[in-house]
């Protein structure tokens, strides 16, 4: 049987699936990344999610779809990634030297939001941009029906300013959406509230040292109502609905997929508070005929894209 | 022999180019648009510019190129201008029919663009951005040689976030890049100052009621070193910069055009700023495999550029 892998190899896990020519899966691995003890571990760790999704002999391998989490350039080479081991690594050209068929390597956020897009079937359409809010804020751009990447490392949303007097970000600048509306910027803003003294149903949950606020943390505090949550979670629904509206100005897409640990918590909770301030910024008319949906394929985004993408080759 | 015509409707004249297939001008028509006078006037006014062109009997008239300030749909209708009297027009469908070619309508500062993006030659690049800096501030995409719209009106620049507790846009929207780095918003900024007070040498130019700030005098008030001038042109290249940032992260371009008014008199003067800021919100890397230049074509671009999408198609 004419096979194909998708693997997303990401900070802290490996996971790999086998699917057929229609996309049924055939079968599942997974192994950590061990990220900590370096390339050489790392590669073995693929290897070995590669070798049981291989063992059967009657397969033959007709493609490998990988995502990354990192700045991957056209060619499938690595340049960059803040949690694995890999710099100016040259991952698709590497793997398909080992196994002799067409690999395709992509940003995970990226390589995720393609397979996303290709879930919604029929309500697929040509123009989308993906922003998933997690740890950070990662966005995509699907154009025409292929991703777009500009340069390389198009769909920087996190990074678009949008309160350019605000709140520093962790890359230096100031006034990122990722300041306000990541997970990192929401359990900061708790914290700081904390401090101050004020009471919250999060207060022990984030009283120890190196504590990470949980998004079902979150939520639970949100749906009992709890003051401090419900401040800091609206101002970060207020700047995506910001970003959002002048991400529609900018690229009057047919379809805007939400995402990550915090959408896939609260989504329900903040999307009509992002919805009614991106109304106050997109131009008068624009934003009534983009679809909204929130992503359906949680942790398995990722694999499901990178099959998509190189099935699709 | 084989001829195009290359319109640029505008808010107060229309300017028509008759080309060969080379591009290489043969004729051009220039008559006031009339827009207070109403529709009829305004479509009598495009025709006897096309009769002038066409007078010739040995041409073969292939297709016209038309660019309107305003936002045009895919099948070429005006949905609405805020200069002319077109409103749910059929621009193209009834050009075609009067003349029986092919026609293509776009919005003027996306035609402009397309024609600044093909007079590069052999600088062209498959994804560019375009910002016009005059009396609003617009913009144009062009991705993989084509320009992109998404459903109709994309590229809207100006109405992106940059401060959204900042300054409140004529859009009604509050932190706009037009409220800050238009010629309107400058002229605005400028005149509440001299209301408080402040010297500068726009003083004089600036006290009659209805007084417009025109280009030129801005560039003499920057020129002599006006304190005033200088200032509100430097706040508006640090926003400016703010968004060539965040578009950077958002599309990764290839290069970036820029235009209009207020560039083309003190374009050289703001660059440095704009880039120093825009260095600051770009993330590492990005923005210096970004190539930038100013416009060339200046008022002809719009008809070149109308000439371009219709010889191409």
């Amino acid at each position: 049987m004419e096979v194909y892998i998708g693997l997303d190899i990401g900070g802290t896990k490996i996971l790999g699936l086998l699917y057929d020519q229609s996309g049924n899966e055939l079968k599942r691995e997974k192994k950590k990344t061990k990220a900590a003890e370096g390339l050489e571990v790392v590669i073995g760790q693929v290897s070995k999610v590669m070798s049981t999704l291989l063992e059967s002999n009657e397969d033959t391998l007709m493609g490998i779809g990988v995502g990354v989490p990192g700045l991957v350039d056209a060619s499938g080479t690595v340049l960059f990634s803040p949690n694995i081991p890999f710099e100016n690594f040259e991952l698709a050209k590497i793997m398909k030297e080992k196994y002799q068929v067409p690999v395709v390597v992509g940003n995970d956020v990226n390589v995720a939001m393609y397979g996303e897009w290709r879930h919604l079937g029929s309500k697929r359409t040509e123009n989308i941009l993906g922003l998933f809010i997690g740890t950070g804020v990662g966005g995509a751009i699907i154009l025409d029906g292929k991703l777009y990447v500009g340069q390389g490392s198009a769909s920087e949303f996190g990074h678009m300013v949008v309160n350019s007097e605000g709140a520093y970000c962790g890359c230096g600048a100031q006034g990122c959406l990722e300041a306000y509306a990541s997970k990192t910027a929401i359990q900061k803003s708790i914290q700081n509230q904390l401090n101050k003294g004020r009471i919250s149903l999060l207060r022990d949950l984030l009283s120890e040292d190196g504590a990470v606020l949980k998004s079902s943390s979150l939520k639970k505090a949100i749906d009992a109502g709890d003051d401090l949550a419900t401040d800091v979670v609206n101002r970060a629904a207020r700047y995506l609905g910001i970003a959002i509206g002048s991400l529609v100005n900018a690229f009057h897409p047919d379809r805007i997929i939400l995402g990550g640990g915090v959408i896939e918590a609260i989504g329900d909770y903040m999307l009509p508070i992002i919805l009614n301030e991106a109304e106050q910024h997109a131009m008068p008319g624009l934003l009534k005929t983009v679809a909204f949906n929130f992503t359906h394929l949680g942790d398995e985004a990722g694999v499901y894209g990178a099959y998509c993408l190189i099935q699709n080759q």
